[in-house]
C-alpha cells in the first residue's frame, strides 16, 4: 500500500495510527501542503479532492476521506478492532470521532485559515478561530467520555476515537489552547502515546518533517 | 424513538430521510437555532455539542452527530441497507458523505457564518464564503460518481451518499450557486426527490418550518 500524505496533516496521522495499530506497512509519499503539491494534476487524478490522506491499495483503487480509509481498514483487516461489536458503542466511538472530524479539523486547516487571511483578518483573529475551534471540540469530547473508565478513551483499547484525538490535541497545542482543561483526554493521550503504534506515527518521526 | 432537530438543519434532514428510508417513525421534537434553544440546559444534558440532530431511542439513550446515528440505524435494522456489504463500495460512498458532513456542511452551518459576522465582514464576503464552500464540496462530488451509472449517486438504490447529497444540495441554493453545473448530482437528485422518503423528509414539509 502507499500512504499519500503529509507530516503535519492530522487526517494523515489518523492513517498512519490505524495502520500502525494493524501492523500493516505502507510506502509514504509526502505532499507538502503549504508548496500546494496536493493540486498536483497527477495527484488530483487519486484524489478530486485534493487533500490528504490518500491510500492507494494493491488493485491500483485510491482511497480518499479518513474516516472512510479507516473503517475501509477496520472491515478489511478486523484485527485488533478499531470499533466494538456492540452497535451503540460504535455510535458513541463514531460520534466522538466525528465531532473532531466534521466540527474541528476541517474548520481550522491550512486552507481554511489561508481563506480567513484573505478577507484580511489580522493573524490574531485567525489563530483565535483555530484556538476556539479547537477548544469547543475537545471540551465536547472530555464530556463525552467523563463517565467512561479509560485509560483510553473508550475502554482498555485503543479505538478510532483515540485514533483522531491524538493528532486533534497536537493541532490544539500548536494553536496554543491550554490542553489541561482536558484531563480526561489527557489520559488518554498518554496511554495512546506509550504504544509504539502511535508514537511512530507522530508528525516530528515522519519523513518529511521539518 | 425522538429526533431532535430542526426543519432547516441538514444535519437533522439527513436523519429524517434515514427514518423514513427505514420506514421508522419519529417524534419530531423541534429546536429553534436562530433563537438558540439548542443550547437550553436539558437540551445539552443530551447533546454537550448543543447541535443538532439528537436521536433518542427506546433504552434513553441519546445518540449524536448524524453520520454517526445513520449508521447505528444501518446496523440495527439493515433493510434497506444504506450502505452495500462490499467494502470497497462502502469506503466510496462513505469517502463522498464525508466530502459533505466533514468538508462542507460544518464550515457553512449558522455557528461559522456568525462568527464571520462577528469579525465584521461584509454580508457578501460571509455568502462568498458559504457559496465557495457549497461549489467546491459539490464539484468534488460530481468528480467521484462520473463513472457510477446512476441513477443514484451509486447505483439503483439511494445510499448514505443520496442522504448527504439532496439537503446540501439544498443549501447550496440557498447560497446562490449554480447546481446547473452538477449535472450528475442532480440526476441523483431527482431520483431521490422521486421517493416519498426523501419528499417527506423535506424542510418545508416540517411542523417547524417557517
Amino acid at each position: 500500500m502507499k500512504l499519500h500524505g503529509y507530516f503535519r496533516s492530522a487526517a494523515s496521522y489518523r492513517v498512519r495510527i490505524a495502520l500502525n495499530l494493524k501492523g500493516l506497512a505502507a510506502q509514504h509519499l509526502p505532499h507538502h501542503l503549504r508548496k500546494g503539491e496536493q493540486r498536483d494534476p497527477a495527484y488530483l487524478r487519486l484524489n478530486p479532492q485534493g487533500f490528504v490522506p490518500t491510500l492507494e491499495i494493491a488493485s491500483g483503487e485510491a482511497l480518499m476521506q479518513s474516516l472512510a480509509i479507516i473503517e475501509w481498514l477496520d472491515e478489511t483487516h478486523p484485527e485488533p478492532p478499531l470499533l466494538p461489536g456492540d452497535p451503540m458503542r460504535r455510535a458513541r466511538i463514531r460520534a466522538f470521532a466525528q465531532v473532531l472530524a466534521c466540527d474541528t479539523h476541517p474548520l481550522q486547516n491550512l486552507k481554511v485559515l489561508g481563506r480567513l487571511r484573505e478577507f484580511g483578518l489580522p493573524e490574531e483573529n485567525v489563530t483565535g478561530w483555530a484556538a476556539k475551534v479547537n477548544r469547543d471540540g475537545l471540551a465536547v469530547c472530555e464530556t463525552l467520555i467523563g463517565n467512561e473508565p479509560g485509560p483510553f478513551c473508550f475502554g482498555a483499547a485503543p479505538t478510532l476515537a483515540d485514533i483522531c484525538l491524538v493528532p486533534q490535541l497536537g493541532n490544539a497545542g500548536r494553536f496554543g489552547v491550554d490542553v489541561a482543561a482536558f484531563p480526561r483526554l489527557l489520559q488518554a493521550e498518554a496511554a495512546a502515546r506509550a504504544m509504539g503504534a502511535f508514537a511512530d506515527a507522530a508528525p516530528e518521526h515522519q519523513s518529511d518533517a521539518e
